[in-house]
């Protein structure tokens, strides 16, 4: 199978490359700019909005996998037309030019922690009613809805993935992609992290290896659907900060700051039906894969500070 | 109250106005060119698009009756993305410029009949998912999700309201707003009319001065929540064509084409919190209802026939 990896310089998007150049599919990588190191991948440079060079690389694919996400909850929150721009309409451009050039499968990454809003069960199952508190998972909604009509709109099938909370090595540091790689910079750099709110919220973490692991076994898929892609077990920021005590050695040094209105108390993702329709489970050690992460971050922020 | 109605020369909004200056409230019109018949109402003409000009419509407002819709389900079909900057994204800036003016409520119309798909039960009710089948559908929960969390994000009190099928006098005849038009104009000009379908698809459709009342008396509303506003009883096509039928001197003729991909089978809605909440019921006749639509139509057409 051809598979086009959209954003595969990203965080998701560079392991789903490493792990499908490990299977036999062929892979196109296509990011902004600068170089991947994988060398087992056609390579693509443009931009999500460049419709021209997005046809070159749809040329003779079988599917894509969208890891493309210009934003995150905070960015969306502070310009929610840019995230309408850059997300929602280039993902309906991107269905159409699917349309023109025939190719029949679509595998989209969307957000099991936000879409939902504050479940009224937990673990939440994908029948949950989707009610966003943020505007990026708004937008996450409203992409969901129109891949749900794909099939009779574009004639494109829509594998939508909703993970939780995902983590790993080559996350950015900068503070903007989750609480585990803020906590193990801070603790590198010996500075101190701010956590919105008591510490107490639960989320879903997901190593991610195991998702990349997840798109790898679902590149077969047959219908449109919706799955969670979680570990099924919910874990607080105290929780992960005594993880992340256990791993540094130097000392981790928390702040309790005022909770954001857009973050959710607790998601913790029902994931019977993904590990029963798939041949896959989350296995990976959650320790073990923060220390991967540490080790690996510690090498980045080291290299950098003896520039 | 000062209340501003967007598209206050459209079908609908121009209903609202017409009974709102019949009320103790201030009403501005705002609307793209052109003239409106009613002079009880300041006039603001711009482009929804026009931020300069709405800031300046916002001023000293306390309510926004928000009744702009630049598409149909069809044109939405053919061009999402257009739907999404025309309809999503200036709903999104209007969010924006009421926060700024401090405008604290607005009203949005939506859709009872394309947001919940093909329901799942008859009469559906409000928490019913919202599985809409067509493009329009699904940027009608895109902006109802944004209005969810329009009180937390941009402080805008929103109610929003589901129509079903409105019909009366003012609706256009172009074909695409609805059956009951394009059967009474054709009836008039002594055309066959395209059924999509079998004419057993049946939806519930509400007299437009029977709208314009429900909006009057939800200007008072206290806190953001979200009606159905329909009659609450399903009619099929071809009991429209019998209608249609008795209104009509000339012969009513229909021919049956296969119906579209985006059109649900049966739309009912459970109007029972509406008529729970507000003192309202949809209490014209259905058939003089439309018969008074006929009435104004030949009018026009007669009129424009003899130019």
């Amino acid at each position: 199978m051809n598979i086009l990896v959209l954003g595969a310089k990203g965080f998701i998007g560079s392991h789903v490359v490493d792990r499908l150049t490990n299977t036999e599919h062929f892979v196109k990588a296509f990011f902004r700019s600068g170089d991947i190191s994988n060398k087992n991948c056609t390579v693509i440079k443009g931009d999500f909005s460049d419709h021209a060079k997005l046809a070159e690389a749809l040329v003779d694919v079988d599917l894509v996998v969208h890891c493309i996400s210009s934003t995150v909850p905070s960015s969306s929150e502070l310009d929610p037309v840019a995230d309408i721009q850059s997300n929602l309409v280039n993902t309906l451009e991107l269905l159409s030019l699917m349309q023109k050039m025939k190719v029949p499968k679509l595998i989209y990454l969307s957000s099991g922690g936000t879409v939902y809003g504050n479940p009224q069960s937990s673990p939440v199952d994908e029948e949950h009613p989707l009610s966003p508190i943020s505007c990026y998972g708004v937008v996450k909604v409203a992409i969901e809805k129109f891949l749900n009509i794909s099939d009779s709109i574009w004639g494109v099938s829509s594998l939508i993935l909703r993970p939780s909370n995902v983590f790993g090595e080559g996350q950015s540091h900068s503070g903007a992609q989750g609480i585990i790689s803020t906590l193990l910079k801070n603790s590198i750099q010996e500075r101190t992290t701010s956590i919105f709110g008591d510490g107490e919220s639960i989320r879903d973490y997901l190593y991610v290896k195991d998702l990349a692991d997840l798109i790898a076994v679902c590149v077969d898929f047959k219908k449109s659907s919706t799955y969670n892609a979680g570990c099924g077990v919910g874990m607080s920021v105290n929780q992960i900060i005594d993880v992340v005590k256990d791993i540094s050695p130097a000392e981790v040094r928390v702040n309790y700051t005022p909770k954001r209105s857009f973050d959710v108390k607790e998601v913790v993702l029902d994931i019977s039906k993904v590990t029963e329709d798939f041949d896959w489970s989350p296995y990976r050690d959650f320790k073990a894969s923060v220390n991967a992460q540490y080790v690996q971050l510690r090498e980045v922020l080291t290299g950098s500070s003896a520039r």
